[in-house]
């Protein structure tokens, strides 16, 4: 069972980094980080598909039985570069694929709209976008270790368990189909 | 009264870009063309914020009177080009500044996600979004004139019109408040 995570966030030291290599680190999701891989702002022209960055990107995600979008909350939304690097992909990709989401966002009532934005795009990919979400706060976070603290792994975990039933559900699916 | 539209598609050809030249040459608003401003993917680093173009978009929206907001929708939200030029603002721009929110959609149902997730992002910039809003669907524009069509035009006038409205209104605030 293939999970990926993309970490929504460009910057080199935020906190949804620290989240999404928390989930590579414990659970063993394959990383899409967008704070490394360098993709252009998207276009729609030709050249931009034969883009290394974007292959792999595209395959990435298709070969990956579910996903974990993580983004940072920024105005009231995920981020551009989270969008953009959608922006790349389509239902090729996302069609029936279990897809969780995650939220890390400055405390307070953040984080909501960004789930709700990103709950809204996932389904125009076509995903089908599991019930379960996680909002991360600053005190979530184990800043020393690169990691969650307990409390906030318990719910990762969560996320990850309903992540997995649903990839088993859908995988089950498809061998039925064939 | 200075208008500003920004074309959120990065597109050289898109409809957006004809919809933000509509604007442009028939109500004189001042164009920020996504397609042509070569911004990078927001990181949060210092050294983005003294690029000509992040200055040089941030001193335009700083100073209009009134912003448009127009994007296509791709996967039922707004650009990743769009979302990322907003990324490298705040509120220092747009706080009650009056904002009308146009989407370039494929037709059907199409542009509706994207108005709201618009919305959502310009009230987290603290924008003051006015009611109307407008959807462009493909049978709206004038493509050999690179223009809409009357129909279509009148929609953009009433938006406008509007947006004037509530811009006189604000700056008689302003005023007052002085």
């Amino acid at each position: 069972m293939k999970i990926v995570i993309v970490n929504g966030s460009a910057r080199k030291k935020g906190r949804t980094g620290i989240a999404s290599r928390h989930f590579e680190k414990s659970y063993g999701t394959e990383l899409i980080d967008l704070s490394q891989l360098k993709l252009p702002i998207f276009n729609g022209e030709e050249d931009q598909y034969h883009l290394e960055e974007v292959k792999n990107l595209k395959e990435k995600i298709g070969q990956a039985d579910g996903i974990i979008l993580a983004s940072p909350e920024y105005h009231s939304g995920m981020s551009g570069a989270l969008k953009n690097a959608l922006d790349f992909l389509g239902s090729q990709q996302f069609a029936h694929k279990p897809l969780a989401l995650l939220a890390v966002s400055g405390g307070g009532k953040g984080g909501i709209n960004t789930l709700n934005n990103m709950r809204i795009v996932a389904r125009g990919l076509y995903a089908n976008v599991i019930p379960r979400q996680l909002v991360l706060d600053p005190d979530c976070f184990d800043y020393e270790n690169d990691s969650l603290l307990p409390e906030a792994d318990a719910l990762a975990k969560q996320l990850m368990d309903e992540l997995s039933r649903y990839i088993k559900i859908n995988n089950l699916l498809k061998e039925q189909e064939r």
